[in-house]
């Protein structure tokens, strides 16, 4: 050793144990990689790169050789063990670091890490995070804070990149699907190239939303007609300015004629028209269009028809640069929907899902909703093969913690594992996620509490979809957020398919929307056996009934309640989940760090209060219809409904509520 | 029958009617006397007066005789079936007027009444109510509105009058025991004389609380020493005013020395010689003098050992007039204290109990507490023939429904009932207040929903210990009020006496107020058996422990948890208890009026919350000195200690908080 090199040794230690002294709290802000530096530098040999620089920081065993290896898969690699060293191989850089950080996590995990044999490759080239950040560093249903954009902090933007990588995500849109023209004006574009040079060592691409209008509005042109010559050359002129300052620039995301947004239809051409004209402005730099299909128009009289009804003429008619980004759920993003059946309808276009990271519609950054088993659900409809890539909307802002929720992080890290291997199990990855940011492997915490915090992981989606809006229910949210319960919400001028009503048409003969062959045949849209299925109120699955069915209050279901009871029964139940996860939480109190036991705990609490308020909300207002008495073996509505019909939550779409129901 | 009389018959046939069709809802008013006005005038013979016009206008069934028979019982009657007739007979109006209210109580609750042979008398001669009523229509810990004194209004005085004579209270006292010396103005003393004689026809006397100073703050003499010949004049000349406007009036309440209050230890007196100056003026009119032990000053070591501290030493100096009322606690009304020892140290001293009908320290008139089950439980420490009398703080206002929450009539009603016969169980006194409140001999509620109300009552007061202070815990309320939980509560410059830290004491190695020999010793005023049970940690029955002991941690408890375990659990038992009391009701709806269950049904909703506010609030803090995790099998906290500590609740001592915990 070197004396520079001791004395670097000796540092590493001393920070190290000062770290460890002074916190026992942590902050969050390290995620699920909590590798402190190793104490001595191991050997790293092969490839330099960021995958060698992460190594010789924090890797701990023998030496490792990093190769590039032709012929191997795009982002893909293999990790062997041979004769004493690991070697690494990859056809690029990228590779190599996801390699570097698998190497990593085995080592976090305490897995062994001596005889490895060991070969990975994604199941999507593209795997992106999209950011709805604003150029005021708003961010769109953003619960942690501002955008990281908004003043990339270096540090910050490494962190960014580190995390990302060490879950193979690869691609980055910067800005808000609802998107300011500006968002292409030079000065944005060179903090675009300042945030890709930071990201590019990561292995991620930037990428843009962009307003439709931009020629218009940006331009200066009368017209944004996607056929008009000087439209394209526009779009053509600002792809080369862009591709000159970031030349691995991935492309556009597009949400065109929906909800207000502008799109080719407002020029009389079709999404079709728009996508290709941009696609092909694109193909020479090899950037792609991902086109949104998130469209509805309050005239039809089922908002869940309507990306197929406005769609399906064009299966088969996109570029073959455009990918069509489809929301994993027709309607948008509810605690549960069945899938969104233009995914199984449209056979000749390329499809990306879209989920939602951020907790819009699932208790913001107040719930823990671990969110794998919910897009797990939707695999099981969506075969994974059918898409060509897969895109979560981010919930990342400039809180320390980056997520506002402790376990938000966990969405984060199962979006980017799912994106590169859609069949891991949701259990496997909160096992590895946990393991990682909240446990060591040798520490003394008790199996038994880890079994019992990852089975709340688990079992938290279904227990919000309880407590918020089970057996089908949706969009019963108050009418200024998507926050708490307003399931009366109707006021006149209010277009319907804002308002909960709509969706729940609750009345003396029941609750929930027709949408069988009878009603708005949305049925219909879904391959026939599913359709079938689906059609039958004696064969719909219970967990989606009001969702295709308006069912009588004395429907018997499967449990041999009848349907006001078992609805009444389920939300109760969700309640009860909501403390449970609280005691499991506070039996773990002297095994994690104060700080992140008590911010967790505190909304742990948040929690269980909503739970009730949405429980007492609902049952109390759905019965005002059902006039039915609330079963006498469950905890009874703690709440008045006039009381709760008084109260209002005053947030914007950019923050998180502070607390729950305050009544 | 006269055409006069057939008028009046079908004018109340039209008025039934029209009440019973335009209600449906009920408001309340009525009381637990809802009997509607009999269709047919029954034949009613004998002594007229108002026992007559009760029985004209609500018996139902056949000729009555009432009767005056000398050498019975004072207030004491018999009720005997002899030949197709029922004969009252009583010594006096009073106690005829009780004969007539017990018959028509069988027939409201469905009882047969055509073999009778009732012999009743009351343990006491003195069935006292006190309001703590301010001349300016304030109710001190009043939570039912304003003073029913400040504006009487006939039909409320008469409703009032038949509402105490149905279960025999035969006097009221009508001013807050902290009186202004204006109490005993001629302006107020005709004020007095106005309610005298519209309460005399239902058999009850007034009595006024008077304040010790008064020859000097309203005679403008220069002292109110009671050995003073002019201060002895002025109460002499007083009396006499009063007697010339109330032939009957009953005394004085005296609340002296106590609280900032004057009295006769201010000259150098003691409360003997204030007592008995007050007591021989009073004789001549065979007046009576109720002399409170409600002392404490804040330089004793413990509270709960000052009155008898105080007054041990006057053990049989005080007037035969004169009745020491004692609180049925050694401290104050707490939701569970052991009795007074005081009752059991003197030996020849008249005594009455005080007992608190409103609940100032119970959930105001918000929470549904049965108070029946407190003060048998008192009876079975202090015998009730060791007691000359008995008083009650009334709960009583001007709101419609006089008590605030409709089970709160219960409370009145239970106490009258007692102060008859304390030995009637808290469950019959129940079941006849249930019966004639909210239900009817042959109406269609199940009775299975009969018991299950019938048991909430029954555990109600129990359940109120649990979620507010279980096992001993005593007096840890707010600041500014005794609504809510405060028990860190403790600013500077307080009295301590005053706080809860005073009360409770928790600190690293318990929680609770040694008072054992070791500790202040207040054991010893216990008589030697109880002394000894108490003394020790092992035989202290558990529901005072912490009154007694400052209890460990781990102290094993009978249930075998730890001492924190176990209260962890009892707090969580409140909690569930309060949730199931709302789900007994919501079961009641189809059988009670909609108003009645509305308004009930809303008060138990802030019960079942304010509950959890308790057991959070206070679990929350007192672990932060066990340090010991909440038990994982119960239902843990879902509010922050810290928003806790935040909350306020600005109320004056003259109203009912309008909900409990809203944060």
């Amino acid at each position: 050793m070197t004396k520079k090199r001791i004395l670097i040794s000796m540092l590493v230690l001393l920070l190290a144990g000062w770290s460890s002294a002074a916190t026992g709290d942590e902050d969050g802000s390290r995620l699920w990689l909590r590798l402190d530096p190793a104490a001595t530098t191991a050997t790293i040999t092969g490839v330099k790169g960021t995958a060698m620089t992460e190594l010789q920081t924090y890797w701990q065993g023998g030496p490792i050789v990093l190769k590039r290896q032709k012929g191997m898969p795009q982002d893909g690699y293999t990790i062997k063990s041979q004769g004493g060293k690991t070697v690494i191989a990859a056809s690029g850089d990228a590779g190599l670091l996801y390699g570097a950080y698998h190497l990593l996590r085995l080592q976090q995990t305490g897995q062994p890490c001596d005889a490895l044999d060991i070969s990975e490759q994604p199941a999507y080239d593209l795997r992106i995070l999209n950011h709805w950040d604003n150029p005021n560093g708003t961010v769109e249903r953003g619960f942690a804070g501002k955008s990281i954009f908004l003043n990339p902090d270096p540090a910050r933007m490494q962190m960014y990149g580190r995390a990302n990588a060490s879950i193979g995500i690869n691609g980055t849109v910067l800005n808000n699907v609802n998107a300011k023209p500006e968002a292409l004006s030079t000065e944005s574009l060179l903090k675009a190239k300042g945030i890709a040079d930071q990201l590019r060592p990561y292995g991620i691409r930037v990428y843009l939303s962009i307003n439709f209008a931009s020629p218009m509005r940006l331009g200066g042109l009368k017209t944004a007609d996607p056929m008009e010559a000087d439209v394209v050359k526009w779009w053509r002129d600002k792809v080369d300015e862009i591709y000159k300052l970031i030349p691995d620039f991935g492309g556009f995301l597009v949400k065109a004629n929906s909800e207000g947004e502008p799109g080719p239809q407002d020029f009389g051409r079709t999404h079709a028209d728009g996508a290709n004209m941009l696609a092909g402005v694109l193909r020479p730099h090899k950037g792609i269009v991902m086109w949104r299909a998130f469209v509805y128009n309050p005239q039809s009289s089922d908002r869940a028809n309507q990306a197929c009804e406005e769609f399906m003429p064009f299966d088969g008619k996109f570029a073959d640069n455009v990918i069509i980004q489809i929301k994993n759920g027709p309607v948008d993003f509810q605690p549960r929907e069945p899938y969104s059946p233009l995914f199984t309808a449209m056979k000749q276009t390329a499809m990306m899902v879209e989920f939602q990271i951020t907790q819009e519609y699932l208790g913001a950054a107040n719930h823990l909703v671990y969110l794998a088993p919910m897009w797990r659900e939707f695999f099981s409809f969506v075969k994974p093969s059918s898409l060509r890539a897969m895109a979560g909307v981010a919930n990342i802002g400039d809180n320390v913690n980056w997520c506002g929720h402790h376990f938000a992080q966990a969405n984060w890290y199962a979006f980017g594992r799912l994106a590169w291997n859609p069949s891991l199990t949701s259990g496997q990855i909160a096992e590895e996620w946990l393991a990682q940011t909240f446990f060591a492997p040798n520490d003394n915490t008790p199996q038994a509490c880890k079994t019992q915090i990852l089975d709340v992981m688990l079992a938290s989606h279904e227990a919000c979809v309880s407590y918020m809006m089970p057996l089908g229910l949706h969009h019963i949210f108050a009418g200024n957020h998507h926050y708490g319960p307003e399931p009366w919400y109707k006021p006149a001028g209010v277009r319907a398919d804002w308002t909960p009503p709509y969706y729940h048409k609750a009345d003396a003969t029941g609750l929930g929307f027709d949408r069988t062959l009878k009603g708005s045949a949305n049925v219909r849209q879904y391959p026939d056996e599913l359709c079938r299925l689906y059609n039958d109120i004696n064969t719909c699955p219970e967990n989606v009934l009001t969702w295709f069915h308006h069912v009588p209050w004395d429907h018997k279901m499967k449990s041999g309640r009848i349907f006001w009871d078992e609805l009444c029964h389920k939300y109760d139940d969700g309640v009860h989940q909501a403390r449970h996860f609280l005691a499991v939480w506070d039996a773990l109190q002297p095994y994690v760090d104060g700080q992140r036991f008590g911010e967790v705990q505190r909304k742990l609490r948040i929690q269980a209060r909503d739970a009730e308020w949405w429980r007492d909300a609902c049952l109390l207002y759905f019965q005002t219809f059902s006039k039915r008495p609330i079963p006498q073996d469950m905890e009874h509505p703690v709440h008045n409904l006039d009381e709760m019909m008084q109260f209002r939550i005053r947030i914007s779409n950019y923050e998180n509520p502070a607390c729950g129901y305050t009544k």
